[in-house]
């Protein structure tokens, strides 16, 4: 393999010159031209490694998500992916699954400035483990004051949702979400904003709030929406925190032989589909998966510019109803 | 930050042990004390890119899919990120989106030496580009003789869900294919494994082989299938080569008011969900997805530390019928 003594002995300039080319720093135009035609004639490969090294930070960005498995964060990873090497970045891909160590491990990689920075949709508290200085951009989670925080406006999209379950005919709301003890997730605020609604306007709701985790979520809740199905149903209209909460709904009572949007309507969240294509899927508050991400982005290359510490507040971006099939066409 | 010099300053030795130790090179017994003791008070981080830089290779493994937005290749890459982590390897996603301008570049960071290696599920045509050195594992198609190639059974999973499909009671099929052009991937041996049963077991089928990119592919779909279904759907089973064109169908026909799995059944490919608690799929051939994942992160480690050349056979891996909603139960 050619090394960088090979290219300046052909191109007739010394070492240094070579090495101040490769790492792009001006050299006499005469000599661009020797070093750049003895490069492609030794089809010479730069180091990108060392020249990173010496540049003290690599292109690399850790992108943490809990997982790639529901439609949601498959299309958020997928944009991301794309929009980071617009920017010249590669992903590195962290499923922490909601367990801290994974994270960490790649926080202590930042902290070694093997990555330019993390973009994280994590749940989990890690704000004690940031030192303010490392390049981070947080999606949906206030972290700290002086770490950007980019979120759907998750409180508006709670709105809609109450808002058009009432418009299309439904009175006696059932909301279903699972609360974490993680109550700084902004996610919260779709309940809150369904809540404000109902309020609002006088409509009756009830609030199924669970406090398992995931796997034992949806026992629960077969449990829960079976048992009320079997006495009939007494609610008309139901708001799920997810779209795979929604789903599942939807799968109980059809099976219960509901008519869905007839007998009962129901709205998620997130609004992501199986394959681009799909028809069938529950209607839904669609987040701005584009603009999050572009977003995203876009603060971590701010921050990466410039140095100095600031204060940002939490950037909320607007939400769209989609229409499934589990609302009444009107 | 504490620097190598300032460890070997508090632990009394040399910066050369205190480099040796931290590389991994055998140090006496009693300096190795003194300098982890050092380490910790002094909380030093050894530079990892440093270190790589001499041990000229990363941990970092490239993972190069078309998308991340299907369920299988969702939860692909979601078990691929586990298990490369598993093995102490980090993975650096690239979604292709089939454009092999960004794989080419990670094939060129390959030869660099930045990352240890490469898993591709890519439908490009790669193999010209890639030097045989170069520590690579394909899933599901066939690059060179040189380069480990992992893949479902494809051909028996056609067969399977030809033979589910008779035996639950339909007659006369209908198998839907998209092939491109990049004959050499394996998955066109699905069909096979269809056609070679229906003309063993004398049973009718029609193929419907579309040439056209995926993004035209699913109106032609709808045009054809909806066309058919308003003249009287001539065919009472579908075997479609990707779960996605298989609940495309179903919409299409539940649209026109045929009842599934009782007028029409339907066997799709890929076996994945939308999340992993989803009740409503279709019926399917399930991938081994783990399975996959398994043998391409131990076929990677294998030619790591293996440097010869070796000669592969692709390794089929056995795939399951999934029961879904749109076949019939006996």
């Amino acid at each position: 393999m050619p090394t960088m003594n090979d290219v300046a002995k052909l191109a007739g300039v010394s070492r240094g010159t070579v090495s101040n080319y490769v790492n792009g720093v001006k050299v006499k135009e005469s000599s661009q031209k020797k070093i750049q035609s003895a490069i492609e004639q030794l089809n010479y490969i730069p180091n990108i490694m060392a020249r990173e090294l010496k540049m003290n930070r690599s292109n690399l960005v850790v992108f943490i998500i809990p997982s790639t498995r529901t439609p949601f964060f498959a299309e958020l990873t997928h944009k991301m992916q794309q929009a980071l090497r617009e920017e010249n970045f590669k992903m590195l891909l962290c499923n922490s699954n909601n367990e801290i160590k994974e994270e960490l491990e790649y926080i202590q990689m930042a902290k070694e400035q093997k990555v330019a920075g993390i973009i994280t949709i994590s749940y989990s508290d890690l704000a004690p483990y940031i030192m303010t200085e490392l390049p981070i951009v947080s999606i949906e989670k206030r972290l700290s004051e002086t770490i950007p925080c980019i979120s759907a406006d998750n409180y508006s999209g709670g709105k809609l949702a109450a808002q058009k379950l009432v418009e299309k005919g439904s009175k006696n709301l059932l909301v279903i979400t699972r609360s974490t003890y993680k109550t700084e997730v902004n996610y919260g605020q779709r309940v809150t904003g369904v809540i404000d609604y109902c309020e609002q306007e006088g409509v009756s709701y009830t609030l199924f709030d669970s406090r398992t985790h995931e796997e034992e979520f949806y026992p629960e809740l077969a449990d829960y929406i079976g048992g009320l199905a079997r006495k009939g149903f007494p609610y008309d209209g139901i708001f799920a925190v997810a779209d795979q909460y929604a789903d599942f709904c939807l799968n109980i009572l059809e099976s219960a032989k509901y008519e869905i949007p007839k007998d009962i309507q129901i709205i998620g969240f997130d609004g992501g589909r199986m394959y681009p294509e799909q028809q069938r899927f529950v209607s839904s508050i669609r987040q701005p998966i584009s603009e999050i991400v572009q977003q995203s982005v876009h603060s971590l290359q701010l921050i990466l510019q410039n140095k100095e510490k600031k204060v940002y507040q939490t950037q909320y971006l607007p939400v769209d109803y989609l229409e499934g099939i589990t609302t009444r066409r009107m």
